[in-house]
């Protein structure tokens, strides 16, 4: 390959970057990180960085091989994307955004300004997370799923005090769910197809498909009706 | 003009900065950037950035000139400010803060640590945008308003389903009106003028002059006094 | 001491840096900064910045001395940490964290990803703030609390009015409690040792020691039983 160059770029020997990528200033690339044809990467951006864990930290798990960042991404200003990490082909990982190890994001998704994705959750296709979104490690979000700015997750009841054998719950976020602007889940709740979480909402119950729920504690006020599901959008 | 110096500053060929500018180290400025007599520009700051759009982004009319920081202006370290944005005298743009093309913002404003400024907004003079505030595209914030920590805004009623002709609706936040901490505005929202909302509320109807909210969803439980409005701070 | 090198390293003359300091690139270090021995710092943080105050801030002590970093601690990419504050032993301070002026972090303690200090906050040992967190100024957070996820707390219930002799009233937060994620703390709010504030709560009334408190407005529904408690944790 070329040697890349930019302003105070800063290349792991190790890295394999392939000759068209774009780099602006200031970037750091760390370890072993794959980026693939036609990927852009920001000012500021860091990737590949290795996680540095609190010793009591839930996510001990081995880094499981090198950052990838698959062909036509864009790495926007000032994000950090960790080792081990996967980002599919034509993802935007927004300005000041945030993306940790073992942690999928599937091809097209949008991760917004700020937002933070942690530790070993699998992001589908086509998603959508706006600005500054929090989504808890262990997660899993479908295809087309869309959470709205500030939205929010947690994984743990007992908040840092677990039992051995206790299992911390991420959100699970079934396919073309929308989730308002917000809103939070408590651990371990699971939105089903097609349903509607109201802005503000805060979800102590799992959702049924195509439910909407309003409110805190959130409640299933009606479904979505068949105009407003993602196919008959896409119609 | 003369070539400012710094460490590590990234600086367009096209770029217009008075003289006495002063640059933290780090600094990138794109493009055709124009910084004003006296503004301070810290570490790691990114300015003039061009948008890197979504191609299902809602923000897809064209840049409209480039990024204009006015006299006695600073913008705090790792902040991101766009190009055709327009960032008035004496503004203070937060540390790690965040502001989008085709926004401005008026004279003595402070958009607080973390706080991100989407596209298409107007915010008048002697605004406080508290840290981490989230304010959405196509939205109005009038003078002397205060907006409290995390407090947000949201756009989009359909999340992502807008049919042809649907129109995004921000937030109207009408002059010397104040919102509480971690509030949460749904689509198309107008709180009146020295209106108040109290923190955690989530305001899910127009707010009418001096009225004061509470709650979820947010009622109108009293209106805010002669003694308490901003002209009375004033006197 | 031996001169430091890495990548970008823009160093003040004046800081005291232990001979076996780590630092990634393109590190910032302002003033009189102290960094003791065994200390980390990844790319792109910047070290005791100074404070640039709206001139209408609440914020307007001096900064009493520089700051200090003690052995072991690990600053994290892209945080911020000011002039005059003191960061213990051991201590944490994630991704994207910001640390303010006259802020001290006891021993062992963690600032999560994103999350902020903001000025004159006591910290104790042991702390967990996780992601995105907000502690606003003049809080005491004693230790062994936890706080969750984009949980955050407010000062000043006049959003910007106060009058001459009025004080700010940040929280305060007593050995041991836990704050769930999202949670909104009204100004001035005490939570009792060993409480426990469910996800998504808004809490505007003080909480005593053991209370479990749920809901908008928060209320108290039952107490924190012996077996969950801290020390049974240990035990």
């Amino acid at each position: 390959m070329a040697i890349p160059t930019a302003p105070g770029l800063v290349l792991s020997p190790t890295a394999q970057v392939a000759d068209d990528v774009v780099f602006g200033a200031n970037v750091v690339v760390h370890g072993d990180t794959v980026i693939g044809a036609g990927v852009i990467v920001q000012d500021g951006v860091v990737l590949g960085k290795p996680p540095r864990l609190s010793a009591r930290s839930a996510s001990a798990a081995p880094v499981d091989g090198p950052l990838v960042i698959e062909a036509g991404a864009s790495i926007c200003a000032q994000a950090i994307v960790f080792a081990g990490a996967r980002i599919g082909a034509g993802v935007i990982i927004g300005d000041q955004a945030y993306v940790r190890e073992r942690t999928a994001v599937g091809a097209g998704s949008v991760v917004g300004r700020g937002a933070c994705v942690d530790n070993d959750v699998v992001i589908g296709e086509r998603v959508r997370l706006q600005s500054q979104v929090y989504v808890t490690a262990f997660s899993v979000v479908e295809d087309d799923v869309f959470v709205g700015p500030c939205a929010m997750t947690t994984n743990d009841n007992t908040m840092g005090r677990q039992h051995a054998g206790d299992e911390l719950g991420g959100a699970t976020l079934r396919r073309a769910c929308r989730i308002g602007g917000g809103a939070i889940l408590t651990p371990g709740i699971e939105v089903g197809e097609e349903a509607y979480v109201a802005a503000g909402s805060v979800v102590t119950n799992d959702v049924p498909p195509r439910g909407v729920v309003i409110g805190v504690p959130g409640r299933v006020v009606r479904y979505v009706g068949e105009d407003d599901l993602l196919e008959s959008e896409r119609g």
